[in-house]
Parts: structure tokens; sequence; C-alpha cells
């Protein structure tokens, strides 16, 4: 992998650096997707009844733990829940309402303004594979990841046109102190892209740390008066909201910055092995977290999540792109868009230790589940391998190219004169053939959506060619990308004020692992 | 490949029979899909008007071509479309009219009523891939098919659980003669499988000796009374109907055995490169050739299908899992069920030359498109490869598996009392843990769909046992398969008319290839 950053071109003023500029190769962005296509809803009204009842059940009679949080606790004693010990019990309704304060939909801010993204409505913003703590690529294999592959992932987003987010921990630098590793993520999305990112979460200092930090880049009044991050909170399922997690929610929210609040569940285990039974706590959860983000402060902008796999019974195992939590991936979207919520979920998730046939089919199940549910945030979008414990520097390039095909479908079908084409159909004729018409003269280039990657030549000329694999084609794919990236331009003293700070906190504080 | 037919095992009387049948491998076969999800319907009410509007045009205005079939421009002479030369152009509302005497639903029989499917409806019917004159296999490579290789597919289609169907020409066997290859193919679907079937289409001869020899399989009463066979008429399209087709149609019609028919385009070739122009074609073919058939025999079953790709406008190869071939599945499902009649689309599609990653990527689309637009007939549901010129062994087993995952999502969501989960979660509580709960015991064996291919293993298992990929995982099973197969009970007496039939018949003709 090629670590070094390339020198700066298209900057200052002169002919050279025109020059520069006219050879530069070109970034593509695409804007996030606009959805002009329905979503698929999987339950009956009946259904969605039962589940919200049950729901409203579960919070009432069983109630939620907030356990070494006695601010949480006095908010929620305030608002009119029933505390005992960590446990709180809330009244019938009281959580759905409030969360109505939160935002159907917010604007995300990145640094170029051209990559701002919509997070809620009809659309759905992709962002990166987040936390693993191992890289494989087919050069090195699996092995634990460093700070080096945290900025090569950063790039390749950057550099992925299909990608709208640069997201959160692509990777775990393990080889910087763990209570350091944030500063240098963070500084990592903020030099190396200008796409927008996410913030740490792990303590809250840390989220403040964020902060701090976005204040740097954006100035501190635009953080306070605008969203620049979404960080992600995971709630403890079963019905657990732990105080590290419910910390990072609390800076955040107090600062106007977006939170996805979200179960992470495996069903079986953290959740009951039914679907109805897992939407039931997922919606529980749900209500709470958001209902605990507007009591922090309201008007916070939260997105509804839902991580959830299903398990292989026989080795424990959890299981990707598994029909079970394709059903839970449509009924959330459903349940969360009855509360007027942006929607996290899906992913380019598998189980697969190589980004093999097993690894494509699973993340193209829940790719597509992704789009049809109505999801508007997917994190984890391409990257994903192992059960979510490798960022595969392959996978992440054949997954973001297949995102353009989730692109191409939202679009929906034009009917207009162009599209409907009955010229061509009258000027072609029975027996005739498109290929020269004017219709498809004017209309192929845009015409049908096309792999960055995939192999599409004649058997012979393939064969010769090596007889090359999806993840061989993959790994120059990566090469040409972290060999043609250029840093995104980024005001010097911007720049400077970043290292400064990262350098100040990194020295306030011996190294802790753990 | 093992090619040897497996000694019958189970048949006769006596003790030994008895052990042997309790040794037999039990062949698990699962009933066809019966769907209790909606379809997704991208296409809005005013687009469908626009397109059922535009293709009434293009019957009437441009009509379509009948060539070398003076009977069939009678037909349509007689049922009131204007003919010249070998074009008919059909009055608006005709064709619409003349499908209304195809039934919506057809029981296709098997020779084991247990496999019986039921084609249209909510239902889904899945068959494997048809037509690819070469096989590969992780071993031999890329070569041409034989006979042996198609009794091999066949063999893998029975032992297939997902699988409802034994499809029609799951290689194309080249080392027998072009017009006695059909004899072979349609014997080995009747000795070596129990499922349903499909005829020769390739002459009007062979589609009567498919006939002939259902009558020896099923009885020749029971052949006229019922349908047991469904049979692949493709169109050429733009708006051709040639007169092979036609003829194989007219002897299937006419002995009330099912056709699909089909139009078969590579957008931007035989159709314009837009989704609404050629959804307006398809349609308007689909019109033209359910109605010809009913012109033939009112009342013989036909189902309504779509084979639709994308091409790479730079090379001119057909693309596969694309978003615009998702959206004329999806739109040609919605103009199917308002003519009232099965739809047959979608399929394992792929352009890859292996069974790797973007294999899996392009199936996986396609299958689930193919679940989630209402189509009924799914041919190619398991081992295309390489633009349908490979039938794959490896990715027969890998898509057939997928084929397991198709069945889970449509079963929908258990409401039930059990389904809701209400007990676990109270018994359960925040903080806990699912897996040992009484609800998780009673449930887990039919909560969650489990690959019987993946590698669900951990990482160092994985490792020690090979560091296999998917394509690996799946030649093991390949063989397990072959290995395990036992052939099904057939009665000697058929069995030997069926030799007898197919003997005569060789005998009565010089080889002819091409």
């Amino acid at each position: 992998m090629n670590e070094a950053v390339a020198p700066r071109r298209a900057r200052g003023g002169g002919g050279a650096a025109r020059r520069a500029e006219r050879t530069a190769v070109r970034i593509e962005a695409a804007r996030f997707i606009e959805r002009n296509i329905p979503n698929l809803d999987i339950l009956n009204d009946e259904t969605i009844e039962i589940i919200e009842r049950n729901a409203e059940t579960v919070l009432a009679e069983i109630g939620v733990n907030f356990p070494e949080n006695p601010a949480a606790l006095q908010r929620w004693r305030d608002a009119g829940a029933e505390v005992q010990g960590d446990r709180v019990r809330i009244p019938r309704g009281l959580a759905r309402q409030l969360c109505a304060t939160a935002p159907g939909s917010f604007t995300q801010h990145a640094r170029n303004p051209e990559r701002n993204v919509e997070i809620g409505g009809r659309n759905l913003v992709l962002a990166p594979v987040y936390g693993p703590p191992f890289v494989r690529d087919i050069n090195g294999g699996r092995r634990y990841a460093t700070m080096e592959d945290f900025r090569n992932f950063v790039k390749l987003g950057y550099m992925s046109k299909w990608l709208h987010h640069s997201g959160g921990t692509v990777c775990e630098p393990t080889d910087v102190a763990v209570n350091k590793r944030h500063l240098d993520m963070l500084q990592a999305h903020m030099v190396y892209s200008d796409k927008p990112f996410m913030g740490s979460v792990t303590e809250p200092v840390r989220a403040q740390d964020s902060v701090d930090m976005a204040g740097l880049l954006f100035g501190a009044d635009f953080v306070q008066n605008n969203t620049v991050m979404t960080s992600l909170i995971n709630i403890n399922s079963p019905l657990t909201f732990d105080a590290t997690m419910m910390g990072a929610l609390e800076v955040y929210a107090a600062n106007n910055q977006a939170c996805i609040v979200s179960p992470f569940i495996v069903g079986g285990a953290m959740a009951p092995v039914s679907v109805a039974g897992t939407l039931t706590q997922v919606l529980a959860e749900i209500l709470v977290g958001v209902a605990y983000a507007q009591l922090v402060r309201p008007g916070a902008p939260v997105i509804a999540g839902a991580f959830v796999t299903s398990i292989d019974m026989n080795s424990g195992a959890p299981t990707f792109g598994t029909p079970e939590a394709a059903q839970i991936t449509y009924g959330t979207g459903q349940l969360v868009r009855r509360l007027g919520l942006p929607y996290r979920s899906a992913g380019s998730f598998c189980g697969s230790k190589l980004p093999d046939a097993q690894a494509a089919y699973e993340t193209a199940n829940s790719l597509n589940v992704g789009l049809l549910s109505g999801v508007n945030f997917m994190l984890h979008a391409c990257g994903w391998l192992e059960g979510g414990l490798v960022s595969s520097y392959e996978k992440f390039v054949m997954d973001a190219d297949q995102l353009g095909a989730l692109h191409g479908l939202a679009r929906g079908v034009d009917i207009t004169e162009n599209g409907q084409a009955m010229g061509a159909i009258a000027e072609v004729g029975p027996g005739g053939h498109y290929l020269g018409c004017a219709h498809t003269q004017e209309n192929f280039k845009s015409a049908f959506w096309r792999s960055d990657l995939f192999d599409y030549k004649p058997f012979e000329t393939w064969d010769e060619e090596g007889a090359r694999d999806t993840q061989t084609l993959a790994a120059a794919r990566v090469s040409k990308l972290l060999g043609d990236y250029v840093q995104p331009h980024l005001d010097p003293a911007i720049a400077e004020s970043l290292d400064a700070y990262v350098a100040k906190k990194k020295e306030s504080m011996p190294d802790a692992f753990g």
C-alpha cells in the first residue's frame, strides 16, 4: 500500500499550477441518493399495530436500564418515568411523544459544501465500514489494522464516486494508544477527505475532542449552529443504555451534533429469535434512545438505527445477508418512518473470511434490502468482511462499485418522451437492430450503469489477460486509486491548528492501551 | 465428476431392501414458494397507462412479423388483424382481449405428485439454468458440455432442496447429434429426476417428440388433460415471431402444454436503450405471443416472460445484475399482473467468467429482484455463468443454496403469540441473554435460515482447514451430492418404453450437427 501523501497539485498561482490542475485526476463524487422508487413495506397494518403496542408494554412494564448515570435517571424522572434503581419504566406513549421534537431530516455539513448530505426523507447517504480491528489485502492477508491502513481507507473513501460520507472508524488503528487514536482518526478524515465524517464515541471526553476539532475545521460558531458530525451510539441490547455511550450522546446532543441511536443485536442472543419479537425490542430501544437525546436537547438531530444480524444456531456465529435480517430491516424501516425519523440500517455485511462469492451474495442481499427498506444512512456500505472483524481493501472497492447500482435503481423510470422511445421503436421496426438508431446514439452514454471494476471482456481476452477473478481486479483498482490520490485543498492555518490540537492533547496524557 | 448411476436402493421387498431404505440418503425438496410479502411496484399508475397505450400503438401502427408461417397469418386475419406480407398489425385492444382466455395460474404435474408445481398467483417456482454450450468446474475448467454433464446437472437439480423444477437444457450436450439430443435430454429429466421438466422447442417435430415421450411417462390421456411440460418460446425481438419457435408453440398449445412466451432482449440492441421504451416493446411482444397461443387453443396455459439484460456500451457485452435490468423486471411484473398472467423473469444472471464475487453480486441482485417483482417461474435460478455461455457446477450449488434465502424472505413475518415473543422479552429483561431462554430453546431450529454451503466457522478453524473460498467449498458439495445421488424409482415398464422410443427415433434418421 502506498502511504505517502501525493504532492498537492492544482494549488497556488502560475502556469505550472494550472497545468497541474489540468492533468490532475478528476475526483467524481455522486450526490446522495434521492429515491424515486417506493419502499417495500412487508408489515401489514395489523402487524404494525401489535408491535407498536407490544413495544409500549415493554417500556411500561419491563423498562430499560440506565446504569451508572444518575443524571440520566433524573432526566427520566423529571419527564414522568418511573425510576427504581437503574431501571426506568416509561408510561405508554411518553417515549413516542418525546421523539416528536427530533427533526425528520437534517443537513450534515462537509468542509466542502458540495459534499453536504441531507439525512432523512427519501434520501440515502452511504458511509464506509466502521470498527474492524483487522485489515486484509490480497498480498498481506489478515493483520491488525494500523493508522497507515486507516489513512488508506479514508483516501479510498474520498476516491469512491458512490460514497457520500467518509465514515468514522474505517478500521481500528491498533498501533496508536487507545486514549489517543481518536485524535489521529478525526484528523485523517478532516485532512485526507472533504466528505462528511463521524465523531468519536468511546468516551465522553473523546466526543468533546471531536466537537472541539470540528470547531477548528468549521469554526466553533458554525459547529454550534450546524450539524457537522454524525456519530454512532450503540444500545447495549437488550434494553440497556450504558453510561459511556450515553455520555457521548449527551455531548453530541448538547452540541447539536447528530447521533445514530442503534440497537446492536445478534438475533437469538441480544433479542428474541423471532422477527416480530426482535422488531418489538428494537422499536422499544429506539424510542428510549431517541427520546433520551431529546431530553438532553429537544430538537437534537438523531437517526434511529438498527444493526441486526441473525445467528447460526449450530456455531453461535452471527450470519449476514439472511432472510430474517432482511425482514427485520424492512420492518424497522416501516416502524421508524411512522416515528418520522431518519433510519440507519443495512450495509456490506458478510460473514465470509475472503472477498469471495459468499461475501458478495451476503453483501448484495443486504445492500438491496438497505435501498428498498428506506434506509437514510447506511453505515458499513463498503469494505466489511468477516462479520465486521476485518476491513478489506479489495472488498472496499468491490462494494463501493456496487453502490453505483443502488444509485441507478433508485433513480426510477424515465417516462419523458425521450424515455418512451416511441420514435426508436418505429425507426427500427420488426427484425431490426437498435445499436445504430438515433435514439441509441443520443442516450447510450447514460443509459446503463456500468461497473468500474468488473470484467466485461470476451472470454478469450480475459483468459489472455490472466483469467483474473474479482479480488484480483479489485487489488489493481486499490493500487490505482491510492496511486492517483491527491489530497483535497485545506487552508494551511486550519491544518496547523489541527496539528497543534492533536499534539497538545497527546502530550497531556500517557499512552493507554485497552 | 461421478457419472455412474448409483445402484437403486430401497426397492423391492425383504429385509435388505428395508435396511437399504433406512440408510438411503433422504432427499429434501421444498414446496414452491408461496409469497407472504408484497411485490415492489416501481411504476406509478400514470407510467403504466402511458406504457400500455404505447404498446397498443406499436401493435396497431408498427405491427409484428410472423415470417414463413402462413397458418399464423391466417389465424391473425381471422381474428381481425390487418396482415400485409409477414406483417401483422393488431387493432388496439384485440391482443389484450385474446389474452383473457389464458389461465391466471395452472398446475404443472410431475411424475412424483409431491413435486407438482402451481405456476401463477403469489407463487414462485424455481428452475435451473437453460442453454449453455459450455460447462465449467474447478478441476476441468471451461469445456464443451456433454451428455454426461447434462445428466450430472439433472442429478444436482434433483438433489437441490430449494429447486422445484428440473428445467430443460441444463447444458447443451454437444456430443450428441443436434437432431437427436432432445431425446436424450428428455429421457434424462424423466429418469434421473422426479421433478417437473421442460420440453424441446428447437423444431416442431421435437416438440411433438416431447409430447409423445411425456405420454409414455404419464399416460397419453393424462397428458391431453393435464399440463406436464412448460417450454421456453423465445420471441426474436424486436417484434418478430419466427416460424420454428411458433411451430413449437403451436404443438404445445394444441396439446394443452404450457409455453413461456418470452422476449429475448439485450437492451440497446433488441430494444431501445431506455427502460420505458423496453417495457413498451416487451409488453407489445408479450401481448402478441400470448394472444397467438390463445388463437391456437383458447385456454392453453402460457407464462408471460421477459429475458432482459443491459449492455456495456463500451464493448457490446450484455451485463447482468444491473439497475436497468432490475427496473425492467419490476416493471414487466406489474404489466403482466395487469394481464392476469403468470410471469417469468430473473435468474442467477452474471457476466463473470468465474463463480467469484462478481458472479455473486450480479446473481444476488437478480435473484432478489425476481422474488420482489412477483416472478412466478424463474428459469436460470441456479448455475448460470459467463452471460449464459457456461453452466457452472460450483455456481449451480452456490446459487441453489441462496434460493433457500428467497424461501425464508417470502415466508413473511410470524405475528402469532409465539412470534411476538413477549414472554421471552419479559423473561430475559434488560442486560440479559436470550440464548438460554425457553422461547429460544423452543424455536431455534427453525428460527434462522442457514446456508448449507457457506463457511460460518471461526477464523482459526477455517484457516486450519485450508482457508477455502466459496468455489472450493462448492466443489466439495458438488462431489458430495453426486456421490449421494440415488435414482428415484420409476416403473421399469415405463423406463423400457422410453428406451425403445429413443432408440427407434434415433435409428429413423442420420445424425445431423448444426
